[in-house]
């Protein structure tokens, strides 16, 4: 892959400065503020590492589980088989953080044939707060919808690899078709939750580490939004 | 005013541990994954001190002020007169930052007699990084709604503190009238903004620091969410 030539800015700053500017550019992704990007800024990319791979994404993703668990105990289900929970799935339900250590953290440019032979390798681990937080709602009587970009051709392997790292029992597992595929994500999952809501369910949670799987329209009740400062889908 | 008994938990933890927890905190706040809340965790005071009264909450207002004048020059106006820039005020133009800092930034239960008659001062200083949006967007040529969720009564002090702060030529301050006072703020708000779009405007951008100033029905184009780990609106 080729870096970015430019590096000086690296070294110029101190590591508190960098800190810093990492940190708000951090959350400027995780509020959405900023327009669609395509890589992690170069001087975040230790910043990017020590967050994913340190204490600071477990802990964001305990805490994300812990309050839709929260939400999810404190609704009253109507027992009509019509209350929804929707997962994401690529950095909601499984990780790829292997494949993106191997890709600089979000530095490189994504490379899809790259990350589809990684997907077909079915090897992404389950991230464990969301797989407390998905049996919780199951076991609370959610139907439990999966909504991914993930194409249709992936079905396959996606039910296995989801299987592997202990995920069973879903209602529906919704990947991209043909139609779909040049839509953006926020297109593809509003229609495919607008479905849902024709149909007579009622959204009342929905996980998702990008914007794009949780604004839009038919929005679910209350939205929990997983970190990811590594890459970002419109 | 009363601070809660038990203060162990403040002395038990490491600092970095703290941190850790209060940043993820901070990452809950922010990406509106928290159910509502009343008053900061008790152990993140100083953290929340410490962000507020140093770089850090500069750092992200200045970003998202940043990111948000690359977006509006970005898009080509129709010239009619019709496409909007929606601010609230409190913590988006106007900072009680002095206010908070005297009532343990967002430690102690919010007292709304005290807080009015903070308001009534008129001192509220301007945020720097938000008055550089706002006179960007004027001379782009948006036309400049001002959404708040004060009452209709703090209209003269309202304009008055505006004005001192260089807030100046916005085309409508919309402030709640007596039928609107029960209303949590995200239903007046999106009642304000169907309004705006009955009336054939375009919500083209929104700057808030609350999610209920951001949420709900007739959203903007793009929404910015300000910083704001003090207090939550629902």
């Amino acid at each position: 892959m080729q870096y970015p030539q430019h590096t000086e800015t690296r070294f110029d700053k101190s590591s508190e400065e960098l800190e810093l500017e990492c940190t708000s550019w951090r959350f400027a992704v995780e509020t959405n503020n900023l327009s669609p990007w395509k890589t992690i800024p170069e001087e975040c990319e230790s910043y990017v590492k020590d967050y994913m791979m340190g204490r600071g994404y477990k802990a964001d993703l305990e805490r994300v589980s812990s309050e839709a668990g929260i939400y999810a105990m404190s609704l009253q289900l109507s027992g009509d088989g019509k209350d929804v929970w929707v997962f994401d799935v690529d950095e909601t339900l499984l990780s790829n953080l292997p494949y993106y250590a191997d890709h600089g953290y979000g530095l490189e440019i994504f490379n899809p044939v790259e990350f589809d032979k990684w997907v077909y390798r079915g090897m992404s681990p389950g991230i464990e707060p969301s797989l407390k937080l998905y049996e919780k709602v199951l076991n609370l009587g959610f139907k439990v919808f999966l909504l991914t970009g993930r194409s249709e051709k992936q079905r396959s392997i996606t039910i296995e690899n989801l299987t592997k790292a202990g995920f069973r029992s879903w209602d529906k597992l919704i990947l991209r078709d043909s139609e779909d595929h040049d839509k953006p994500a926020t297109v593809f999952k509003s229609e495919k939750r607008s479905k849902m809501v024709e149909e007579g369910y009622r959204i009342l949670g929905n996980s998702g580490d990008q914007w794009s799987d949780l604004s839009g329209s038919s929005p679910s009740n209350r939205s929990f939004k997983l970190p990811n400062p590594m890459y970002y889908i419109p």
